[in-house]
């Protein structure tokens, strides 16, 4: 006899409001696709598997109500002492925290950054952007590793990078309203939304969105729960900068917390609205930007924007082959929360080659 | 020690054509969030889970050229006669083939359905459109099964189906060819990729696709591996109708492999060029339509662009709660290759609410 056991997928409880759990979680790479889950110490000093508890994090998140409460006894256990098979913690060894999701749907909630990139071009932005979150659905089958090459076979394509934060949910029920979005709000992480801007105009022309313009994102060595944010999360937003550095240089810092018109809350609100979120979600805020220029840019395109409005030109080139980009947020005694996306821009020469080509001079 | 072993996500082996394995694939409830893998016989009447090959098709996929055999075997015990543990197969018991994937990107390859869309609104389609795949990146974490209902908060939303073909990959590395993609189609499934039609133009005209207006699509009972369609599959096409019937009402009955401007291949290779596609993605061909208007829809859009045309207004209303939708395909000798998407649409009262409106009268 066959199993029986009718699931039905909108039919999901509207979530309650709970005690999240303080932890850093990672995932390592072991061969497999889905990679190791592992708990990392509040420092990034130290790591331990959770394999007796959950083998991979999209496991955790499937059944993160009798999971999550294991994993943060483990979190606290680490922090405390030493542990039975613990390891140095070493981000080179980190996949994305899900190196593959089943969503990643990204937002544009820093409106700033979008009025200027339209600015620039001397194209209206509508009003509806102030009140109606931008988002685009994403691929989610091919993360990058925080510390792993992005590869590309041309330049010319404009390759830059977004600095953002993301959250992964557990499962959010169609109409769910923005209180209900926030109790679901799992894990945060950081992001480098890679995107091919001269690839940008074609698509966004014919109205679908991006499919070769945005390919694989990165994300940073470990996902933390909301506590682990302390004061800087509230208001479904976190208020600290975003640090980003490019070729070894600080190009930006803007707050993540001000000039963020649309809170997670309200981004998954607004997917919610025709359907249902399942765990593992990630929703992105979009590429951090403050209004006051002095904090910098997370993304090349805003600086070039911001050149084209006061000179006519863009000057700031877009990234070339053997470029660095770190991405990294610290709390207010300079810790690192996340780890830092640390990656060089590698080209790849055809279908699978493994060749990496001399890097520029 | 922490696992060792660097994985090179963008390094994927360049895909070597081999010969696809025929059979059937289901994925049956069993309360779990992927559903149980089982092979389905070719007359859709028995079926025998998998369980001791694979626990769900995604794993199936991960791991194909090493499962795919033993699948096949079982397919072949199972088409000869009775096999131990065979039970009769019942699509209500069905989830989606992959009830959540990795990946669904669906193409717009029916260039047809576009012009007649933009003739009806008097805009004019680019010339590019012909030569250049229009695509989007969808939602795959909560996929609707064969025979559940449909749910929605609202029919003012412009309820449309969309009948579709749709293939599973394996993995595709970045920059491969036509060639190289139609070697990594593993499966094909049918589609219903629900629109919410009045949703669209607003999202359209931001430029970032489809968020709230391409809810959950449903795919059919079974997916098959191309084999399985004999001489019907060629040219990276389906050749053979497929039969839409709305209310019981047959209104449709386009030819897939007609008007079909991009292949699948050409689909895959089409994504494939800035960033990899892994093992379970899912491409869909867009919504299936002949120039030769007496083969009827797939989509009620189409209907009421025609009417547009012909008298300046469009007549025929989208779908209203109760309404029911059924997708099929027959082989050349009258037999349902992939089962029937049957499905009732059901309003939806509140977030996670169960009871059901009564029925339009």
């Amino acid at each position: 006899m066959p199993p029986v056991g009718l699931i039905d997928p909108t039919a999901l409880p509207i979530p309650i409001p709970y005690k999240n759990q303080k932890m850093k979680l990672a995932t390592l790479k072991d061969g497999s696709r889905d990679g190791q889950l592992a708990v990392v110490s509040r420092d990034l000093k130290t790591a331990v598997l959770a394999d007796a508890i959950a083998p991979t994090l999209q496991r955790a998140l499937d059944d993160w109500a009798f999971i999550a409460p294991q994993l943060e006894e483990l979190s606290v256990a680490l922090n405390q002492g030493p542990v039975r098979h613990g390891f140095p913690f070493d981000p080179r060894r980190c996949m994305a925290p899900l190196p593959r999701a089943f969503q990643w749907v990204d937002g544009s909630a820093y409106v700033n950054h979008v009025e200027l990139v339209r600015r620039a071009r001397k194209a209206e932005m509508p009003a509806s952007f102030w009140h109606e979150p931008l988002m685009y659905q994403g691929g989610s089958d091919d993360f990058i590793g925080p510390t792993d090459d992005i590869r590309f076979a041309s330049a010319e394509w404009g390759i830059d990078f977004e600095g953002e934060v993301a959250v992964i949910t557990g499962d959010v029920p169609m109409t769910a309203t923005t209180d209900q979005g926030a109790a679901q709000i799992r894990l945060l992480m950081l992001v480098n939304d890679v995107s091919l801007r001269n690839l940008i105009p074609e698509e966004l022309a014919k109205g679908f969105g991006f499919v070769q313009s945005k390919p694989a994102s990165s994300f940073s060595p470990v996902a933390v729960t909301p506590d682990e944010l302390g004061d800087a999360w509230h208001d479904g937003k976190v208020h600290l900068p975003l640090r980003t550095t490019w070729n070894g240089l600080q190009v930006g810092a803007p707050d993540a917390g001000t000039d963020m018109v649309f809170s997670f809350p309200q981004l998954i609100a607004h997917v919610a609205k025709t359907r249902n979120l399942r765990a593992g979600s990630i929703v992105g805020s979009g590429t951090v930007s403050n209004k006051d220029a002095s904090k910098g840019y997370t993304c090349i395109a805003e600086k070039r924007c911001l050149e084209m409005i006061a000179g006519g030109e863009a000057k700031t080139p877009f990234m070339q082959f053997g470029d660095t980009i770190r991405l990294e947020m610290a709390d207010a005694s300079g810790k690192s929360i996340f780890g830092a996306i640390d990656q060089t821009l590698v080209q790849v020469v055809e279908a699978g080659a493994r060749k990496r080509l001399p890097e520029r001079a």
